[in-house]
């Protein structure tokens, strides 16, 4: 058995990840893996031994690359303290890096859907997903916007549409530009944000 | 060779919709479909000879049960009529059918992951978008209310984005009561079209 050898882990992770946008949840198997990473058969397997552990493995690897992502971002995380910027980064995650961004965020999406039959693919995914929240938090106190817990989830709520819309295109009426998209819907839930009477400097 | 017999096909529409929800994609197959269906085995690819031709007939009977479903909502449309009243219906049609919406929720989403690498299914899903679209609109209009192409849309990218995250509730940081958040990102983008100056009654 050769040893665990974490650059090599991650190459493995990052093939699955990449069949996993390819094939759907169906497509991810160790031979599958082994197949696209270019090694020989049977090395998938021995580093994840069973469907499960691939597929957490995925699930933190996905993870992982949200942060790799998040930190090309020019200027992060100062540049999203304004929705005006935040919207621009957003966008940029969503829909501005070509075929990186595309194959990201069909994987998450098929990671959230395994989730739904694979309970232990959850905390990692809900983690992820409590460190963004918060992120965005942090940054709305900063400006004095509001930053209530329901706000911040219906922007998450919003987004998430807008990733499956922009991965689905048929679900919408005409070509968008998601920046502009997601500027009227920041505004819009910042507006009705029920505890803004309270912060300092907002509207 | 048995006739074609409308209400099999049906019920083997539905049978497929049920292993889609509960298997996803790759559980889809002419005789998990037969098995659910309890038919012989062999019934599912006579009816629909190849796995498109099943996709097929997924998508349309999914197109179909999603008229079925609203037409049980009593008072339809008029009851659709005010931005509160649609938050209600909308609600119910999200969340409020226990497992058949969940079903109907989960095969849905599933169809629309499967049409990114099959593009077949893309026109019926397209279809299905633009009635349920068209239908808002005029809802708006009779009200008085904005209903140009983007907001109407960008109330669909939010309820879409809601309908994925009650599935994954993993991606919230608390329960919600959905009509309360369909009703506040209604009203909050509502207040954001840019046409609703020319609209006599609205605001």
């Amino acid at each position: 058995m050769p040893p665990q050898n974490e650059a090599r882990k991650k190459h493995l992770a990052d093939a699955a990840i990449d069949v996993l946008a390819r094939d759907g949840g169906h497509g991810l198997t160790h031979r599958t893996v082994d197949k696209h990473a270019a090694v020989p058969t049977g090395t998938t397997s021995n580093y994840f031994r069973t469907r499960d552990a691939l597929w957490v493995a995925v699930a933190n690897r996905v993870a992982e690359r949200h942060w790799e992502i998040i930190s090309t971002i020019e200027g992060f995380p100062e540049k999203m303290a304004t929705p005006n910027e935040a919207s621009e980064a957003i966008s940029l995650m969503l829909t501005g890096m070509a075929d990186e961004g595309r194959i990201f965020n069909l994987a998450m999406l098929e990671l959230n859907l395994e989730a739904i039959r694979r309970p232990g693919l959850r905390p990692t995914l809900h983690e992820l997903n409590e460190l963004v929240t918060r992120q965005m938090g942090i940054n709305h106190r900063l400006q004095g916007l509001p930053a209530d817990r329901e706000t911040l989830d219906m922007i998450g709520i919003f987004l998430r549409g807008l990733q499956l819309s922009m991965l689905m295109p048929w679900n919408l009426g005409q070509a968008y530009d998601p920046a502009r998209l997601i500027e009227r819907a920041y505004g819009a839930l910042l507006a009705t944000a029920p505890d803004q009477t309270e912060l300092p400097g907002s509207g």
